[in-house]
């Protein structure tokens, strides 16, 4: 139930109008972003540690209830005041509409790459999900000179994937000959898609270590079934003793049945999830991706085309985040 | 099924008799020690980053194919043959027996500790099942100076968990109240139960980047769904909005049914697995048992006493490994 009034919009970028008195980080002027928090306790451990993302006191940016008691509002305003703690400069030359979606998409991706010791160069990440998130997850990854494969459940994406995005390669998840050669080869796989789908067929992917990133949010348990659409899941049981010695040959295992722990022990996988992105992150990610001149691919829309951009949101019929130019719509005074 | 002839036995302690001509690394007379493993590719990715536990290759101690196509032959023989990079050489004063369960229980347990920076001191930790690998966990989490819990479905194991080794707690998981009270404090739970249980309560303990690692091998698939014994693990749901907001104050939230990907997402959680330990980390492990005074606790017995130990097995009747003095027992020829 949304709690009114509400004024929706997160991913904010505008210029600062005025800044109080001991605001030191930024001046009246600057052009600047906000993302998806505007507030945490500042003295939990979560905080303390800079990853105030994590804070359970933290305060979102819209719909959310601030720590006087009102409502917070979001970006669809003409202004709106935010601690400096949650407000970052935009590089100088990053065009402030492209810059947005940084703020969250950007950051959502960005954040687990460092957080998980994967942004050195030459590994090879997979891409599962091409909506704002995933569409920056090709950009930040292949930026950081890694082999970017784009995993799909169709090969409709493949034409996208490659020569609008720039990925290495499209795989898809239903070709078993294809993922059985993908096998023992990825570091790490960002799924970003908010919705449920089968994630057992994707552990054979990994390389020992290999990460799993979940970003989407599922309301659907986690869990590693079979049948699943690709057998490759179970190669690397084949080479499974652990507790039994009930081998013939090089082939000791459990039941074919499962994707269980046996996948996680015996190449020390992983499986975790990330939440947007510190405030730290948030400042590296812009650097970043101003160094490497990145930015996200959007459609500028103005405010009486909201309820139109909400239908096609649900169609995902945007090419990757609709961008609301707030200050060039006519507004009606509060 | 068991291809024969078989001669079982891993965590094997012994005497050098013999070393080859190449051999550096010990000497006739030395005290040593043999894992798990006794053979890896040394060309691949896991070997070349000396974490061969993790070859595709490997090969096991016994009950496994020798490069040169023979059953391999574990501890329970009169002498036994291995490749000096599987052999680690015992620390001066350490008891032989009480070394040997080190060479597999041990390591499974410090290599976690090791890969997943957990060997600070002042860490949270708790330990799911107290056999073998357990009570090892206990030992060397405490000896790395960790607050550790035992965390059990019942009451049972508090005596022995905190009197006999040394654990700070006794959680027990059926108990919501205690449960919820240690929410949010765990750096690390490893556990070592080798049959299915829910995994989901004990999602809701972990701090921010808290890691569950699975060591015991479980047939079925992974699977983290509700109703689970405690209601604890939904707790962070609880300030959970991600892509909704469909929120009343603080309390956005998905479905209360599940224990998914929102949960490891919320506080960046890890689930994952680890086995056994490398060449390098079993080297580094027994030195930190000399140092620490750390041994496994074990029942010696004699060969004929086998077929007695295995029914006493069945019935987790052990504190906490049988160790086969096979020198002490009179061995038919063969």
């Amino acid at each position: 139930m949304t709690r009114y009034p509400a004024v929706p919009g997160h991913e904010v970028v505008g210029k600062v109008m005025e800044v109080g008195s001991d605001v030191t980080k930024i001046r009246a002027g600057d052009n600047v972003g906000v993302g998806y928090i505007v507030g945490c306790c500042r003295t939990c451990e979560a905080c303390k540690l800079e990853k105030e993302q994590y804070c359970n006191k933290k305060v979102f940016t819209y719909g959310d209830v601030d720590t006087n008691g009102e409502p917070t509002q979001g970006g669809f305003a003409g202004a709106m005041v935010v601690d400096q703690k949650f407000v970052v400069k935009i590089p100088e030359g990053m065009v402030l509409e492209q810059a947005a979606p940084l703020f969250c998409a950007g950051v959502t991706i960005y954040s687990p790459l460092n957080q998980f010791k994967l942004k050195q160069s030459r590994l090879r990440g997979g891409i599962i999900g091409l909506g704002g998130v995933g569409h920056m997850g090709v950009k930040i990854a292949k930026a950081m000179e890694h082999h970017v494969t784009v995993i799909s459940s169709s090969d409709k994406k493949r034409v996208e994937a490659l020569e609008h995005l720039g990925a290495d390669e499209c795989l898809v998840s239903s070709d078993t000959t294809r993922m059985e050669e993908a096998a023992d080869s990825f570091d790490y796989i960002i799924d970003t898609v908010p919705a449920f789908h089968p994630l057992e067929c994707y552990l054979s992917l990994f390389k020992v270590d290999g990460k799993l990133i979940l970003l989407g949010a599922i309301k659907e348990p986690l869990q590693f079934l079979n049948p699943c659409s690709c057998l490759a899941s179970l190669l690397f049981l084949d080479n499974y003793s652990y507790d039994y010695i009930t081998c013939i040959g090089k082939s000791p295992h459990t039941s074919p049945d499962v994707c269980g722990n046996p996948t996680l022990m015996e190449r020390r996988k992983t499986i975790t999830g990330s939440f947007i992105g510190s405030m730290k992150e948030t400042e590296e990610m812009l650097e970043f991706c101003k160094e490497k001149g990145l930015f996200s691919m959007i459609e500028v829309i103005k405010m009486d085309y909201i309820n139109k951009a909400l239908h096609r949101l649900e169609k995902n019929d945007v090419k990757y985040r609709f961008v609301v130019d707030v200050a060039g719509s006519e507004l009606e005074p509060c």
